[in-house]
């Protein structure tokens, strides 16, 4: 099951302080299975094939003013709760809002008729006080009846409000009306942590500059970066130490596969992606910074630090003089 | 062969007035042949191969002061025509310049010489009143004699002015003298519908804000959808309930296919993608929003309605009750 | 052997004065071994298994008050130097600073210890007349115990300052403390030339506006473009006349290959990007633009020119009579 990211005892090598979110609980009944299953090409699924499952979400206003989705009353997160699907699975959300203006709830990349896309133009948002069920279908690649393919529904989403402020949900956005969703082929690799950096203006998670959340993993750990943008400006998403490959996963297919290998994205508002790396792998423990790499951005605060331990959950060496980083040895 | 994209009756459904565009016709002469052809691997085509064409483009300024191509004389449009070749087919264009400036024709993608550049540089512009032809030539993959692979000239591509107002065409396009070329592969499945969208500083098309068009099919219609970008500003292109494939057709070539399925992408100045969507699948009919995802671009109004019918032709439903929208029945 | 890209003897064609510059100079110690070797599907590689090999770098002031890394004391360049490595090859950088301020030289996309991260964070920055060694290591692609694929250190990267101006390099960077890392797979095609574009800030290569380099090649050379971005703005780069695959290489694998081809990409700051074109393949000699396609950038001067001779070295013609360029008869 996918591990919780939190903040560590820091002992003296961190200035700043970090929190330990909970906006990166996991969401547990809605993981993947563990059972691998060979994608091969056959006809497009019919609907309704995966699971239903049912979640509530609660749009609420947090103690100092901004908003959240949480999963119970009163527990608002920015981001909103990690959903999780497997190609295949339906999920019935029934958002209640909490807030005193009208909400709502609209989804990337999932299938969904007109009534579940949140927004004013399909009469789908919710008022004040009032609930509302929205449904997220997912399906597996297949073949069409004439003959090209259907892709499926796995990648990193994600959903916001499209009506807080304005019809496309500018203010709701803002404040922090936003969460992750994962949609995983049967087979994907599950991760051993996952995190989430929503650079919405210029913030990380709604964070006050210089507050981006600490990630922390052990050396050899697999970890998933969810990074999704929001807001007005483009980003230049960057870690120090590690890369990934730039198609659906982040992993490659087989060691010819051509994708690119990055360790820097252009992103703009409403692109999401999400990739894995094993923590620390041929570069060992460190503070590894996590940034956008804009200078004035970076230099305003959009950073954070990616910590890796060593196997034992050690924190690693800053000194500069190399000695105790050597997973490479 | 290609349909075209025009403005439907509304019934009570959209408050806007929608504008049928002679933008969107497709041009007739160029649409591709309808047999497929396996590609294989063979040595690279000699220039030359395919068909040629001639065609005439004029052009002109509209009555309310923008610039545009056209095919007949004092019909411009903007977008221009719709172009489409074929790889292995070479285009001779003439522009006739009804301005009173200077004006050119720059394409992106396809083989031609520096005399067909549409540059001061190249001393290849078009003097007011005067005419020029320039060619275009196209040509599938293959094989160099070294060994490596030579791209075919496939794309979602563009054209537009680079004389107008600077050395870099920049009042030219900003004021409309762009449009779309596709050149299509041997064996490219061929569109129902097709429709441009052209992102030109805070406009969409050059349009008023707020006045975006209206893109209307059937479910279940093959839609083509070329997205080019001009101007000063990044933008990224959503659009609602339907998403595509981040690569050179916008759809898998086999259900193992990583690339990444993607709803947004950012794009900049001069980038063109393009890719087909069957209308409405898995989502049914609706009024599904395209729009750029930059909060307050989309707030001004680059946004725009991508009307989804059911297969007889009938509006969708706004209710938001969900008792029409039932296409995954 | 990489060679050299540099001014030449222009005849009357151009107007502005182009410069050959030092920063083009290929680092002979590193480049790509020359024979090719299969790519298989095998384990992933142990560290330390290819070359080792030391250089010293000199983080220096210029005459004009900008600064460049150089391969000798008093020769800064802008872009630095261009370091190529091969997949398996570690290299030992002693970085002098011969600044008056701490500088630092961070690396994108290879392996490093966090000892050579060239931050703050991880004390690894470089006091004024001191010198530091950092060590990159790399490694070709291979399978990891548990089945997934590690991706290879091969790709277009770079490298900067971190420390200069602000904890985020913004200051040395903006000056110049910048270039290119190449670091090819075993088996990928040797450039004939090589030229290297950074997008830094409103400049190119931190030149004046209106005088980025003029690169020259002959007719059928096959020449490798690195593009890298750096400071506050996006970009579109867009050369006239040529186009490449948006992978890692910008080649295709294969003719059935989708990988979307271009001519224009947008990029954001420390992304960067490399690709091979045949000088003037289908189009001819010629004078062809290479810019940024935002309007005002271009328009304000972030331009140059790509000249394509003929194979003998003769200047191209740019009457615009289309009489000289006909590579494609
Ligand atoms: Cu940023
Ligand atoms: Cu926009
Ligand atoms: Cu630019």
């Amino acid at each position: 099951m996918t591990e919780v990211g939190r903040g560590m005892a820091k002992g003296g090598f961190s200035r700043r302080a970090f929190t330990a979110s909970a906006a990166f609980a996991a969401v547990a009944p809605f993981v993947v299975s563990s059972q691998a299953e060979a994608v091969i090409d056959k006809p497009a699924d019919k609907p309704g094939k995966g699971n239903v499952r049912r979640m509530t979400l609660y749009a609420e206003r947090l103690p100092d003013g901004r908003l959240g989705y949480g999963l119970e009353p009163g527990k608002p997160t920015i981001p909103g709760p990690a959903i999780e699907m497997v190609e295949g699975d339906t999920l019935e959300i029934e958002m209640v809002n909490n807030l005193d203006v009208p909400a709502s709830l609209h989804v990337h990349g999932v299938d969904y008729d007109a009534a579940s896309d949140g927004t004013r133009l399909n009469n789908s948002v919710v008022e004040p006080g009032g609930r509302r069920t929205y449904t997220w279908r997912t399906h597996a690649p297949g073949r069409r009846p004439g003959g090209s393919i259907e892709p499926g529904s796995a990648g990193y989403w994600h959903y916001h409000d499209h009506v807080v402020g304005t019809d496309h949900g500018t203010g709701g956005i803002r404040q922090g009306l936003y969460g992750p969703l994962v949609v995983r082929r049967k087979g994907d690799i599950k991760p051993d942590k996952q995190f989430t950096v929503v650079f919405n203006d210029m913030s990380i998670n709604n964070q006050p500059a210089h507050q981006a959340p600490e990630f922390v993993a052990k050396l050899g750990e697999r970890v998933e970066w969810i990074v999704i943008t929001h807001g007005e400006f483009y980003h230049t998403f960057h870690i120090h130490g590690h890369r990934w490959a730039d198609n659906r996963t982040g992993l490659l297919e087989h060691p010819q596969d051509q994708s690119r290998i990055i360790d820097t994205k252009i992103t703009g508002p409403a692109e999401s992606f999400g990739f894995q790396v094993i923590a620390g792998e041929r570069v060992g423990p460190g503070a590894w910074m996590y940034h956008c790499h804009v200078q004035s951005h970076s230099d305003m605060g959009m950073a954070g630090i990616f910590t890796v331990t060593d196997a034992d959950g050690n924190p690693p060496d800053h000194s500069g003089d190399g000695h105790s980083a050597n997973a490479h040895h």
